[in-house]
């Protein structure tokens, strides 16, 4: 018997596009001689479909591809993730299924048992959990199949499978598991450790089939991987692109190790993350704005990587406050990365704004006020640009700023997507050294957002590297202030004071564009915060 | 027997604030005389909590509050939302409880059994279903005791209670239940059939009692009321206001007769979200942009209503296409509802960054992109005004042009708070029509965004009142194209062509201000849907 993967990157929503994919790939597996070919889940409709799943036509679109698939299947077996409706009439309307096909006949779904509602899953809120786990034979071998979710919980896999009541009659093949699990930087690790423990539990193979590819803040990293009954990686499909390829069950040479190659992986996800938004939105061309700093030069070169040199526009729009290190930096870097850049001066525009806001604002000090304009004028003159020439402005902004408002809300926070918004400044470092284009000058300068004369980020900001330990503990660890002082020997009263002035900037991380993930805890997708609330 | 009712407005997170405001209500009904008094779901951490629920610390403060609670109650019993954690092991961390308390004695939990995800409601991220409900024994009566959505599936509720086993063998007075049920239009008519379908079915009475306040996007309307076992209202408390009071549970003189008065409860609700918005964040002063325009003009009267005329500043910020009625009526409007204002124009502005785009623009058409310049120009401008002088920016867009991306992103759609933002624009019409400071003329004249040499809205998009047949349709009834074209008579290829435009739009609605709820399905916080998808 020979089984096959099939990891694919589909759209959500594109039923049409991603069944045609679907039925390319069974022609592909048919050809290299696959018996049972493994799909994603929900990989007929995309995965997240989120609230799409409200729409009655969504469903009966989605039974009608799977006829269609069904057509498909002469000679050859499938399991996929698609959904179904639940007509029990109790609880939610649907199931999150795995379809299993053989040669032309439905055998029937299995329904995914556990059904996640935690940080960026809002499952709960569409389906209604499978009440059993069946043996599902599949070309006269046996196999449970389980979706994703349903293996993250070792004891309850356990509860869930080894102990299912006609377990030990039959002889069991291995455990199919069809997932969309999006990456994130310790993601492949959590996998292996959890899968590894459940098939040295139950004495299976685990077939693990999941999703590439980006849809919104999402970032699948597919990296499908086939474990031994003893636990051992045996096979394993490459990360970050589509592919169909047979599967091994039997021990090849050596084991599969787990790279720490959490930089590469950081950028391979974000370029993907950038390519998917535009190609899946039907967007060629990126603008953004150049200060010489190195978020922006990051993110200059990771689009120029996502989307080719020729459809990246850089912005340099010096003010009074703008070094002249920072605007030779910035266009060394378009230089480097062979991308088009222009100069526009903001002066006269932030001059005629203060010239109309004088009989008002008199004698006042200077204060954000005027900071925050000469940022919104460059976010005026890029949307300008993107409205013009049907660019996409790409965000610039890191996760520490984001985390203590450091930012200027509908000025250096717009954009349609926060290509580095889940990377603390600290990773941005860590990867902006790995990309040769980026001048030494915009990673080795003190940072500044150059809003007024002599500004360093120093001056509002604890050293990065206390920050995000600081933020890292209490976002991603959720750890109350006192054990987060405890834990790197700092007085609780500093990093109370910096919580606060998180918690206080909610109002514009809401209003923030969508980041593409790649830490456990992003803010706002998967951290759902009220705005009004006062508890620190 | 004496029951009251604390119908109370409480903060999310001011776990301190609550507790001595629930101990005030305490004080306050024993003086009354009353035995049992009962308070709204989750009273004392405020509703919704969201994440700040997976923080240990929340859990700590909360369970520390109920003891400080509970010896408060000498000779009096009360019911009360908090959350309690699971300690099976299992399943989420938390129940949503109600404690009751008699006599400075805890005499246990009742748990929240139907626990929502759906809509604004997204409990099952945090909470565990109770398991089973008891009769409790309060003041040597016996009670069901429920929580808000436990009483909103009559069926279910038929099948938790009046079959459970211990149900015939003792007498129960009545069915509790403590609500954080937010406003919607019609929200107040389907608690009363709900609630009464089930008062008959059961034959108890039913005590209800609701929060009150705004909590960002939800606004409480209280209006708890008490149903006599035929299911007839036969006491109510008031709307919009706190109010601690006892309640009678033998019919009074006459029934309670539900108003339709849709109109001034919209105007109460958007009136109390912008004054708990704003008090809440500890902030007193609005500004908003005044285009002599309905949107600006409705919001400009609800926040010199919610805030006090003293409070609120107008910026009128006309440009080369404001027509003199415009300048004229914004005027006007300051003058009847007593406000300052500023008249600041953006020619300067405009040109000036003309000027440092022509170089680029060149002899390209004029588009939206300088259409949106100008709508930029005037955000920036209103946002120094909130920053120098610590206003906090009202956003003017309603739900139709919302809906239809008919709005700058930076521009017009900044603010923090959107005001009008879950109102159709006919709706918008139906309440400015209501208040006599608006002036007739800016309800009568053709909506235009004034960006353009005699722009209208209608050059852009159909009539209001069949745009928003299509899009309450679409969006609150969830009806696919074909059905809306055949319900209000029009070709499906034009209710198509709009729901296209909905669908793309996306992308600027997640970016906006966080609206105001007054419909059962708000753009956003109760509609979460990907920007990037093909199904339309």
């Amino acid at each position: 018997m020979q089984l096959a993967f099939a990891q694919l990157n589909v759209t959500v929503g594109a039923i049409q596009e991603n069944t045609k994919k679907i039925k390319n790939a069974i022609g592909q597996a048919k050809s290299q001689g696959a018996d049972i070919l493994i799909f994603p889940e929900l990989v007929i409709c995309g995965y997240p479909p989120l609230d799409l799943l409200d729409n009655p036509a969504f469903l009966t679109s989605c039974e009608k591809a799977l006829e269609e698939i069904t057509k498909e299947t002469e000679n050859i077996a499938i399991v996929l993730g698609t959904i179904r409706k639940n007509t029990s009439g109790k609880g939610k309307a649907l199931f999150n299924s795995a379809a299993i096909i053989e040669n032309k006949h439905l055998i029937g779904f299995q329904d995914k048992r556990l059904i996640p509602s935690y940080d960026v899953f809002y499952e709960r809120r569409y389906f209604e959990p499978g009440q059993q786990s069946k043996v599902w034979n599949i070309c006269s071998h046996n196999f449970w199949v389980t979706i994703c979710e349903d293996l993250w919980n070792p004891p309850l896999a356990h509860e869930l499978f080894y102990i299912a009541p006609d377990t030990k009659k039959v002889c069991i093949e291995a455990i199919i598991n069809i997932s969309a699990s999006p990456f994130t930087i310790t993601k492949q690790k959590q996998r292996l450790d959890c899968f590894t423990s459940i098939a040295e539990q139950v004495q299976l193979p685990i077939l693990f089939c999941n999703q590439v590819g980006g849809n919104d803040s999402l970032i699948f990293d597919g990296k499908s991987f086939v474990l031994n009954a003893e636990g051992e990686c045996i096979d394993h499909l490459p990360g970050w692109e589509e592919c169909i390829t047979n599967i091994h069950l039997k021990k090849q040479t050596s084991n599969y190790t787990l790279k720490d190659s959490s930089i590469e992986d950081i950028q391979s996800a974000l370029i993907l993350g950038i390519q998917d938004y535009f190609y899946k939105n039907q967007f060629q061309k990126a603008c953004l704005g150049l200060s010489g700093g190195i978020d922006s030069s990051l993110v200059a070169a990771l689009a120029t990587k996502a989307l080719g040199k020729e459809n990246i526009l850089g912005l340099l729009m010096p003010s009074r406050f703008s070094s002249k290190g920072s605007i030779e930096d910035a266009i060394q870097l378009c230089k480097n990365l062979g991308i088009q850049y222009h100069t526009l001066s903001i002066e006269n525009t932030f001059q005629s704004l203060l010239d109309t806001l004088q009989p008002y604002f008199g004698n006042q000090d200077w204060n954000t006020a005027e900071e925050n304009m000469q940022s919104r004028i460059r976010a005026l003159l890029l949307m300008a640009f993107a409205n013009k020439f049907n660019y996409l402005l790409l965000n610039t902004g890191n996760k520490s700023e984001l985390a203590m408002g450091y930012c200027t809300l509908y000025g250096d926070m717009c954009g349609c997507l926060g290509s580095i918004s889940d990377l603390y400044k600290t990773q941005v470092y860590a990867l902006a050294k790995s990309i040769k284009e980026i001048p030494k000058e915009s990673i080795e300068k003190s940072p500044s957002a150059e809003l007024r004369a002599e500004q360093k980020d120093i001056d509002s900001l604890p050293d990065y590297p206390l920050l995000d330990s600081i933020l890292q503990l209490a976002i991603e660890e959720n750890l109350p202030s006192k054990d987060i002082a405890d834990k790197i020997k700092t007085e609780f009263s500093f990093v109370d004071k910096i919580l606060k002035i998180f918690h206080q900037n909610e109002f514009k991380r809401q209003q923030a564009p969508i980041p593409l993930i790649i830490s456990k805890k992003a803010l706002t997708v998967g951290r759902r915060f009220p705005i009004t609330h006062h508890f620190t």
